[in-house]
């Protein structure tokens, strides 16, 4: 499961006057990859919630834009574990474009640090070891 | 408090591609509207929400689009309580372009029909005579 | 290409305090199906866009609220071509959510009427023959 | 002009399932105060754009977000110039949290990077003396 990539299909909801990406749209594709990681990895953040009162919340984010993302264009996103800790992880992400006549090119690259939220006091608890060993193996 | 209008700057977030605002987004200047046409009557809805278990949730909209707004306009909406019944109300409202050196210009016109929810079942609600005797004042 | 249905997931991007997807976010949804529907009959607006200078723009919607989608939601959103005219076209559309172990569930209708506009003066121009044609066979 | 701060008000658009501001949209409350800024500094972005060739794209950006907005918050951002180049400036900024019953609650941080681009070639140029002389003032 390493070099798991998400993709992503730019609408006119996700663009700005500028004809390109609107900035804080990356991070909506760079989250829906994370979330389709954890689903692939076998973890529904819904029932994780219910059964656990366990909710990630992002501690703080780094991005690069180095080309714009434009309407209609073809993404793939990825989102490789990093620095796995008892109640945080890192996601390494990138986007890039695909065209089927061309190479891909690297959009934009992000590191986004998640903590482990119990759901009632917003203080961090520790990532259950089934989770901690599935991220594990992806590091 | 009849005409009441709450001002709207355009910023680079409400635009698209088509270098106008994107059409879902007046929705959101619909819904600061109605949101602070409600605050103007006296009621929080976060407090609304914690003390009587009641929110308002849309259950329908119909909107024109008659002319596009763009990038850094300035926008009047308004919302004008229409149909007070029990559980539901409806709102009235219009998006104008305000420029100071010509006339204001109507640019699309809503009706949106809410009802009030119980925050667990999700099933209405009467609306408290409190919101409902300002609301018809209103009306 | 009767009963074309476009898969859309439900992200936290698209949901609200309300624990439910924002009321505007369906009419992402609605666009997204529309744009798919627009691929799958050969037309991509970027390049009927530099081609022929023609837009596609939403002159109104009207949109029933039946049931909340929920985070996480499997959702299939429909786009049915209907009263296709010299210079517009409407859509009838539902979201319908999927659950491998329930029957699908109606969340939401609309119809959204479509303008074809002149990219430079934002008039009316009569959609070209070639889609016009797709179209037809869809009604 | 130090010390600039641009209220905010949050709304359900703004929130998501969690029950706080989704992560990305800090970067729209962001981009509002950097917006009124340049303003507030005497210029126009649209107008900047047309007379000029010129628009500011982001490069770069590192947020941190230490407590969570909630629905109705009201926030003040933050916009201060700092690193003034030829082609790019960053902006320090800060969104606190403000309650007429308690102290101002830092909750996010962020440091973002802007490129000045001609809008036909997408590379960087020089960011005209007269703006750069006002932000210089800024510093």
């Amino acid at each position: 499961m390493k070099n798991f990539q998400w993709p992503v299909r730019v609408y006119y909801e996700d663009t700005d006057a500028g004809g390109v990406v609107y900035y804080a749209n990356y991070l909506k594709f760079y989250e829906r990859a994370r979330t389709e990681r954890l689903r692939a990895l076998g973890f529904e953040q819904d029932r994780l919630r219910r059964d656990t009162g366990l909710v990630f919340a992002v501690r703080s984010v780094q991005v690069d834009y180095l080309r714009p993302a434009l309407f209609n264009d073809e993404l793939l996103v990825s989102a490789e574990v990093r620095n796995l800790k008892r109640a945080s992880v890192e996601f390494n992400q990138e986007i890039t474009r695909c065209r089927f006549d061309s190479e891909p090119e690297l959009l934009s690259r992000a590191v986004v640090r998640i903590v482990s939220l119990d759901i009632e006091t917003f203080t961090p608890i520790t990532i259950p070891d089934a989770i901690r060993e599935r991220m594990n193996d992806d590091c």
